[in-house]
């Protein structure tokens, strides 16, 4: 796949080695994920709201009650920032300063637009449904022309896009192999627990599939 | 613990329900968690970028390389928003509609100002050490002088904040509950995996015993 071409302003400047901008790289993270961070300006004040998404090719999907607050402010077209961060593991070295985290993040910058098309906006929430459990949509009931006017979608083009990735053991100062503490890393992951059946679920409703396997 | 005082920047408007002001919940959130999201603007634009962070009371400590142009950029004293989100489980319900995530999240606004001064410096970086592993710090070589001096640290004071919490299993629509699907919540946590001792690390170093029992 293709890369993203770095901007002045998505080019990771800082530690230049962790940034990257193919698709790959980026579409991974970004389908591993599943809750982003939505920054939007207010008079001058930034605001940084959790949210889910989807996605479908170089588009990004967010989506919320046509009464939010975001949704309203950022459906008039102002500047975005969605990032999604994956946390890989504690990288404990042997001094203070050299202790780090391993991640993959993306940063999407642009302007979204409002999806108006119903069969666009229909298929945005089918994508939601199935970017937080694979094979939940043909499930479900549907939404309804009620729910979805009450649901507004919002569509970020993926353009001015770049990936940061931290990965390995600890990196120490030479001098600092010699010390006897344990350096490592701890690696961390999202891990489901037992599913937990809704009370008002009738007894002996059984797990479907794509839970029992379901893994980020 | 006492309360912040929401403003009308900080009020939960949609879902109020969900909002919550009173320290215990903030700090038990900005305590597990230990990557934020923060939010700054440049020439218009937002950006959003992860990083760790510490607390003390009520002070927030972001820290960074002093080439860093996110910490070059706060430490001029710009609106900042400081985000921190734990997702608990996915709420499987039985309309696409009313599917949703557990989460609780922390949204800091405010400015942020340089620390300064050595002893509060040293503190903080203790503090980020402590944060992403209690009981690492009296394990490791401690911050020289050059590297105080390579680190910039920012403390934002927590004034304007707000939690929002979701919790429990799906609400769904009356009519929905006679359908058959299975509906409910699947728990999701942040699980360490056995750690992965560092290349060069002398075979027999024993594992510390507060990784063993390490745990968000």
């Amino acid at each position: 796949m293709s890369s993203f071409t770095p901007t002045e302003r998505t080019q990771v400047k800082r530690l230049p080695k962790r940034g990257a901008y193919d698709r790959e790289t980026v579409f991974k993270i970004l389908d591993e994920g599943f809750v982003c961070h939505v920054g939007f300006v207010v008079d001058g004040q930034p605001y940084v709201i959790p949210t889910n998404y989807g996605r479908s090719g170089d588009t990004l999907y967010l989506h919320g009650s046509a009464a939010s607050r975001m949704l309203r402010t950022l459906s008039e077209g102002i500047p975005v920032c969605v990032t999604v961060t994956l946390v890989d593991g504690l990288v404990l070295a042997r001094s203070a300063f050299h202790h780090s985290v391993n991640y993959r993040s993306v940063v999407a910058l642009g302007t979204a637009r409002l999806v108006d098309d119903p069969r666009e906006k229909r298929e945005a929430l089918r994508l939601f449904t199935e970017h937080i459990m694979k094979g939940r949509w043909d499930d479900i009931r549907q939404p309804s022309e009620q729910e979805m006017k009450a649901t507004t979608v919002l569509a970020l083009p993926l353009e001015e896009v770049s990936a940061k990735v931290r990965s390995g053991g600890p990196i120490d100062d030479e001098e600092d192999y010699a010390l006897g503490m344990w350096a490592g890393v701890l690696p961390l992951s999202v891990t489901p627990a037992a599913p937990v059946p809704d009370l008002r679920l009738p007894a002996g409703t059984e797990v479907p599939g794509y839970m029992k396997s379901y893994k980020r």
